[in-house]
């Protein structure tokens, strides 16, 4: 038996998301597909460190997957192999042997998301579908504020969309939030143990809520206090959730 | 009569060019059906600096457009109304009144090109349709020395295509010609008077060539003194021109 770990990058533009669907066409199905074809198996399946939504891209996901017949099978020309049959807008930046043991997702230590908004009057025909077009000029004082009362170890439930979903717990802890610029392309940096479904985008929504309201960013503390983003809250009337096309899985770290 | 100017931005890769062509979706024919609805005219003539070939992009195309209605008509509407209208891959960056001797393509001093090449073993999705995508190794040496022999004044026919083309002298002037390296992204930069069809993706081209077979870069030189690629030379059988979706108008000086 032998475990592969795989470094991938997805535009997730054409795609349901990484988990694999039924009659959807899913990063991980069009992988395991070529696998399947490649090794002539019947299965093949993929672990992955995260599932990223519908339309949202990864920079370097990782992923693992077990084969019995691996002993014969050499990572290079697996890897070739991968990219020559694969769609071009899926790479596999690199394919090596693995400990038996190890599984992308629960030796995941840290996850790195960035989100992209592109903040100008006009947008660009370049970041239609790779960055969040937000024409309203941004407070960056305001927003380094805002994204400081996110960072730690809190709740995210108020933040997440947890039906269909099943987690024990909804306590993450982000490590990093903090944002770049540069000319009119803003980059928020989220790295946490974790992040519950729809929390990135979540939390984004909020913040450029925040943002175009003038409010005071202590809301924060109040929404992870009173555990909910109540109705009379301004922040819930004002869009609370981004575009998937902004989000990029940017690293994993084990 | 009243003489507009516009600054545009277009993704080339669904466009068959800028140039307006019967049944082939131009950025000009565009641009002019658009501008024809709003302004309820029959024609609408646009005028631009540089006529970028099928699938090249823009980041600021300068044109202008003439109306006998100018003078009740007010630039920022018409700017918002045409970005409505505009498919997301062509946006107007701007739209100001202009003088009415003001000629987009005949008053332009300069022009800049950038072409990218992603040099790296295994292919980027995001630069799929944006880069010119390039696996063998760059030596930045060669490169330098091979890009310093096109600068200057030459009569650049050997790397042209002059079929179709109605050009009066074959001579132009490089001012510059450089690149620039951010990881696995090389930008070559190219200003000049004026390009002649196909020029630049033939010097990328050639370029290439030298590097892939390490030619000593005096070629070039050969090139120009000979005015020609002759069959007998190296340099012609292993491709010499680059895709277009590589390419970017990147300003215009006037």
């Amino acid at each position: 038996m032998k475990n592969f770990i795989l470094d991938i990058s997805y535009d997730g533009n054409h795609y349901s998301g990484w988990q694999r669907q039924k009659n959807k066409r899913s990063v991980q199905g069009t992988i395991e597909k070529v696998l399947k074809k490649i090794l002539k198996e019947k299965k093949a399946s993929l672990t992955s460190a995260s599932r990223t939504d519908a339309g949202a891209h990864a920079v370097h996901q990782i992923a693992n997957f077990k084969l019995s017949k691996g002993p014969f099978l050499k990572p290079e020309p697996l890897l070739k192999a991968l990219n020559a049959v694969l769609p071009s807008d899926i790479r596999i930046n690199s394919l090596r042997s693995a400990r038996a043991d190890f599984h992308a997702r629960y030796w995941a230590k840290k996850r790195e998301y960035h989100y992209l908004i592109y903040n100008h009057k006009i947008n660009s025909p370049f970041y239609q579908k790779y960055a969040y077009y937000y024409p309203k000029s941004i407070d960056l004082n305001l927003l380094r504020k805002t994204l400081s009362y996110f960072k730690g170890r809190h709740d995210f439930a108020p933040f997440a969309n947890l039906s269909k979903t099943n987690v024990k717990t909804t306590v993450r802890t982000l490590y990093q939030i903090s944002y770049k610029k540069k000319g009119p392309l803003i980059t928020i940096i989220l790295k946490g143990d974790g992040f519950l479904k729809g929390m990135i985008r979540n939390i984004i929504g909020s913040v450029l809520a925040i943002n175009k309201l003038k409010q005071n960013p202590s809301l924060i503390k109040e929404i992870f206090r009173l555990q909910k983003r109540t109705k009379e809250r301004l922040i819930d009337k004002s869009g609370s959730t981004v575009p998937a096309y902004g989000l990029y899985l940017y690293r994993v770290y084990y």
